[in-house]
């Protein structure tokens, strides 16, 4: 069974380098990447804040989040 | 050909998580993961900053480096 990864963002520019380079190398044998526009899908920002995201991009997996850069603060996007 | 990415850290608790968690699931048949840990190899920091490295745990991968969390200021491993 593959692990689950979420991948949220905001659209940013650096989001976008971050998901190019980052979420999209992850072994898609191991790992099913969900990607998650927080600007656009606002309902989830509760479950990323909760997730541990404090900004975006940030990467959840295996519990914790990997925040990616800094592209955008999570309290922006509430 | 696999595309090189390098992970710079400086074994403190926030790499290990980001190795561990990131790192390791790049996808082996794309990508040739190289870790460097910069306390040890400070021959190295120079081309860590060179490569946009700020702070450690970071990926540099396509051109471009990608600071996962934070665990040490670059300046701190000089």
């Amino acid at each position: 069974m593959k692990t689950k990864a979420i991948f949220y963002h905001a659209g940013c520019p650096v989001c976008v380098a971050a998901e190019h380079s980052v979420a999209n190398a992850l072994d898609p044998s191991r790992y099913a990447v969900e990607s998650v526009h927080l600007g656009t899908s606002k309902a989830r920002v509760k479950e990323a804040v909760a997730a541990g995201v404090k900004s975006v991009p940030a990467l959840v997996m295996n519990g914790a989040a990997f925040h990616i850069n800094f592209g955008a603060s999570i309290d922006a996007l509430k």
